[in-house]
């Protein structure tokens, strides 16, 4: 490799290299208000998501430094703000719970099991450029995933809302376990978890619209909106200890360990690894899935690009770090990669900076949380996923495309009713099913020439010319196996009774591709419509196919011709048309 | 429903009712002539493929008479000889040997149990009209595993015709069980079995021509080489009797019952149920396969047509024949049917008349075949399934189709490496990955303008007209979720770093479909554009597509505009070209 090429290569994999070459003050400024405010938002949600995730709290903070770091050298969008999210958070307490009891150390140390091998999975799939590996899971499945999720997530903090025990990992567990024990809420945890919600709500909608009415400058009212949650965490927590509601059975964070994130090995005990390995696999896919738009929209109204593979690498090192630090799974968050755009990050390093706030807020800040009531942070979880939930997406799909429409309510119903995993998969399949179905039934015309033109279209629905003599058919999909019968018995059905027929023509304007299986179903159709005196042609076929074609003996063995245009072949095989035994190839 | 709707529903599903109505003498004859030929055939063959499948040689003799009676009434391909083929019996073996083991009585009663789901799933596929699903196993695999079973089984006889012991699913255990045991090779057994392989192979090759030659009439030389098996046996049971052979350790096949094919019940066991499942799943879809491809072919020949979903019933109702007497699973053969058209089979009442043939050699001749060599009926499966091995398909996909080749080639090294099972539930998966994949990265040009023409072409390929401020692409593909983020990232990639255009036009003259994902990917991209100020154009949407596009708020926000032609579209956005706020629906 030439020097040019390995520096090429190590900017591929070290985007900090190319970003880092125009660092400056200004973008030093920048990047650091950013993460200012990222941080501020991003305390309460860590701690949160920690706890839906079924960890202690400070698991929270300790995946929001390193993971940051990580992403700021690997990854290459510049405003993607990386940490726990909660539909990852919740997938995580599906899948650790099924190997560990919440509380237990086994439990942590499968999630950082569950982090690493989330990581090593993305960063082999960003070496070996799988990226398009994420495609399969199409909008509609995603969209209804984290819709059900979002309600998900939200009927499990209902709970502590109330001051309950209420576990489950699907709705129906959920609700029933909030019915059974409803009798036991705690008058004052639900004071204060309700209180925070509705608090929450107001800030989100109606707090920056009176700071502007105020006459507050716009940024500084638009800080404020983002610190309501602080605010939250704040007043429940002075009341908590004021109060002294802890005797009087609310419960509260309690002791976070204060100090630097622990340095962890993941333990390898191959019976955990692979029984975590379909999860992990799922979450690394959802996780890149949700990072990347997220990134690619933020990055488009820069004009700038980001590199998917490249993003698979810097999430792959951020789960990895995460593993590395006590933490657990990590992807880009969406609400929290928009503050950090509006408030003009640059580079990733503004990621690397907000490392450094929850850093000291881990070393700092843990004593003073002692008192915060886990419903407030319950509510600042249902306030953040219920903007994730837009069931809209089940009317659009089924006025657009009903086969959307199935595998989006689908994945809505079987993951609020059986879990994220269950939902997520089945979604995915399903997805590719009727895909496949689809392609295996193709729309195929008859179709006749259109007076006075040279365009060809569909019998049924247009006036046009035929002769009794030829059938044209035209196919609207390309072929391969799963539809290559479909197409042979369409033509059987068509000219068995048919006596009068003497030539077929298969118009292949609209055929990407012919496989080996559409090949020998051409080829059997060729021979048996031979048998009983019928021509077979093809006409306006492309030419990558007709080149593939030309490789084979089927266009020796074709009784009839190879027309460029379906018009000629019309002129040409007419009675009284020019007719002549030389088969035309374009 | 009325009085004609009943009857054509009884129709559809009693095809006897339509051929009955012309049933005649002639008729008759032709099908009592073509029944004596096939059951000449058929009698070796149901024994030996019992003993492939692992059973006693009488199960293949029950599983050819109920089962063709069935297919007489429900089947609709007037040729089709069903009966215990080479490697449906092959899997067989595999799908019981896993939960029982030879000479066992659960051994057969998990045959018949296997014979019982396989025709309840064959039914259930009729009746809900779910033949499509068979198109999903691509040509090439089913030819790849066809050759590589009939390689598995060639080598499962070797054991039988050396005279030693040698089992296995596999083509290493097969391999490695002969070479470990070799070295009792009882030379009888290896005269009797390599002279039989010997004098078939001839029959096969050489004495059809002979006879001719010596001006015998050619439908009696047909017959006579036909009857080769029937004189393997009669000439080496006659030496192993008149010899005492099976005291000097030759394996003869001994005691037969003699009777009617006994009334069976498959025992309801979940857990054998369960296991057999997916095994019936495939016996089914493969034998569906291989016996539709057949009688596809023999009617095409006479003009006539089968119903696929009623051949799923025919099917399904003889495999459940075959269980309740004492049976294992069947299918359409694919050598017996072409012999039994050839001989002038006209109607399904000959597979009836075959079944008479059978049964009254389970009647009368079971005793003369106590001492048929088994090494003989080792001889007559090898001939047979070496006609199937055509690894041709390896190099003919080679030559046409990548993707086909490496699916092909899976399936066979993974049926000869790890069994039938394995290899062809990894075929049918590899094919499908790789249609996905191919689907997922579309063919996507740039075009221009053919100077002089309306055509657009590649800009790569041919020398075309363009403007800096327009660029066309087209998509040879329908739009979905696999492929919607790849031609997002194609455009950007091209747009991101060109600040002269202006325009961007999808060509949707190959495009069959817009699923949800690709539309919301095309609204991203018409907004993204729009941000950085490209307008966004669609030229040549077909009319089923438009059709939907027209019931979103798409074409509302699409910054540019819908052309009918490309042409149209060039000629409309050039500089100094027609332009116009109000854009053009087609």
């Amino acid at each position: 490799m030439t020097g040019t090429g390995r520096l090429a290569a190590a900017r591929r994999f070290f985007p900090i290299l190319e970003w880092g070459k125009t660092y400056n003050r200004d973008t030093l400024t920048n990047d650091a208000v950013a993460a200012v405010i990222v941080t501020i938002m991003l305390i309460p949600q860590s701690l949160a998501y920690a706890l839906l995730a079924g960890l202690p709290a400070e698991v929270g903070l300790y995946a929001s430094i390193l993971p940051l770091v990580a992403y700021a050298i690997f990854g290459t969008s510049r405003a993607l703000a990386v940490g726990p999210v909660a539909v990852v958070s919740l997938m995580t307490a599906a899948a650790v719970g099924n190997i560990a009891a919440q509380g237990t150390a086994e439990y942590i140390a499968a999630a950082v099991i569950l982090a690493f091998l989330s990581g090593l999975m993305l960063l082999v799939m960003g070496v070996f450029r799988l990226g398009f590996l994420a495609n399969f899971l199409s909008h509609p499945v995603i969209a209804g995933f984290i819709s059900a999720s979002g309600i998900l997530i939200a009927a499990s903090q209902l709970g502590q809302i109330l001051g309950i025990k209420a576990g489950g990992h699907n709705l129906v567990e959920l609700l029933h376990g909030i019915v059974a024990n409803i009798g036991q809420t705690n008058p004052i945890t639900l004071a204060i978890g309700a209180g925070a919600t509705a608090f929450l709500f107001w800030v989100r909608k109606g707090l920056k619209p009176m700071l502007l009415g105020a006459g507050v400058a716009p940024r500084l009212a638009d800080i404020l909106a983002k610190a309501g949650p602080v605010a939250a965490v704040a007043v429940t927590t002075l009341l908590a200890w004021g109060l002294g509601l802890a005797d009087r059975g609310v419960a509260i964070v309690g002791d976070i360990p204060q100090g630097l994130p622990p340095f962890t090995l993941p333990q390898f005990d191959a019976d955990i690894w692979m029984s975590l390995a379909g999860s992990a696999a799922l979450i690394s896919v959802i996780g890149f899935v949700e990072s990347v738009s997220v990134a690619q929209t933020l990055a488009a109204k820069k004009r700038q690009r980001i590199d998917p593979d490249q993003e698979l690498v810097g999430l792959g090192a951020s789960n990895i770090a995460s593993a590395l630090s006590g933490g657990y799974p990590v992807t880009g968050g969406f609400a929290r990669s928009v503050v950090n755009f509006d408030a003009g990050a640059e580079t990733p390093a503004a990621g690397a900076f907000t490392a450094v706030g929850i850093l000291l807020a881990a070393l700092l800040l843990t004593p003073l949380l002692y008192f915060l009531p886990k419903a407030t942070l319950a509510a600042t979880i249902i306030v953040a996923v219920l903007s994730l939930v837009d069931l809209g997406i089940v009317r659009r799909t089924w006025a657009y495309s009903k086969a959307d429409f199935f595998a989006v309510s689908a994945t809505i119903l079987l993951t609020l009713g059986f879990g994220v995993e269950t939902g997520v998969s089945a979604g995915v399949l399903l997805s590719i099913v009727l895909f496949l179905y689809k392609t295996s039934r193709p729309h195929v015309a008859e179709v006749g020439l259109v007076p006075g033109t040279q365009h060809f279209r569909n019998i049924r629905r247009h006036r046009v010319e035929t002769d009794p003599s030829i059938v044209t058919i035209r196919i609207d999909e390309s072929l391969y196996f799963a539809n290559a019968r479909y197409l042979e018995d369409f033509i059987y059905d068509r000219v068995v009774g048919d006596r009068a027929i003497r030539h077929v023509v298969l118009m292949c304007s609209a055929v990407n591709e012919i496989d080996m299986s559409a090949l020998e179903s051409l080829e059997a159709l060729n021979h048996r419509l031979n048998e009983i005196g019928i021509r077979l042609h093809l006409s306006e076929v492309k030419g990558p196919v007709m080149d593939r074609l030309e490789r084979t003996h089927f266009l020796d063995e074709l009784s009839g011709r190879v027309f460029l245009s379906q018009f000629e072949a019309m002129r040409a095989l007419q009675p009284g048309g020019e007719t002549g035994p030389a088969p035309l190839r374009c």
